[in-house]
């Protein structure tokens, strides 16, 4: 493995496991009241776009982790609308 | 500009400015004890290790895009740690 790819599937993993220990804080606490939905909003569209440019790329490493970001911000997202409503 | 690069520009954008609705809510409201700390350090590592990357490649997008959301992490990073001491 080069230094590029080492770095990169580091960069890669970090960004997508990032949201975890928000998610895990928001169901533990029940409470997301100081946190910004707009924000979750704002990078589920960010990481979709990236999902597509990675198709439009033919590049698995961008689909896949963009992929999982995805998935885990959408979570949290459906985590901060149902949570405030309460 | 082909289609791939708009989705990325797209992608770039979003994921950049993200952090920025988070940013607002907590200088605006002095509460970020729901914010997982956790999450911005590890977002912190992860554009980091992109903005590397990006080094390495010389990809002048990759090292913009990222070398920003490091900066505007920090800045959230350094509200939370503040902000949690009062």
């Amino acid at each position: 493995m080069s230094i590029d790819e080492v770095v990169g599937t580091l960069a890669g993993i970090f960004t997508t496991i990032a949201v975890i220990p928000q998610i895990y804080k928001a169901i533990k606490t029940r409470r997301v009241s100081d946190v910004s939905p707009f924000m979750f909003i704002i990078l589920c569209l960010g990481v979709g776009f990236w999902t597509i440019y990675g198709f439009l790329k033919h590049d698995w490493p961008i689909i896949i982790t963009n992929g999982i970001s995805l998935i885990l911000n959408s979570v949290m997202l459906v985590i901060l609308l149902t949570q405030n409503k309460e």
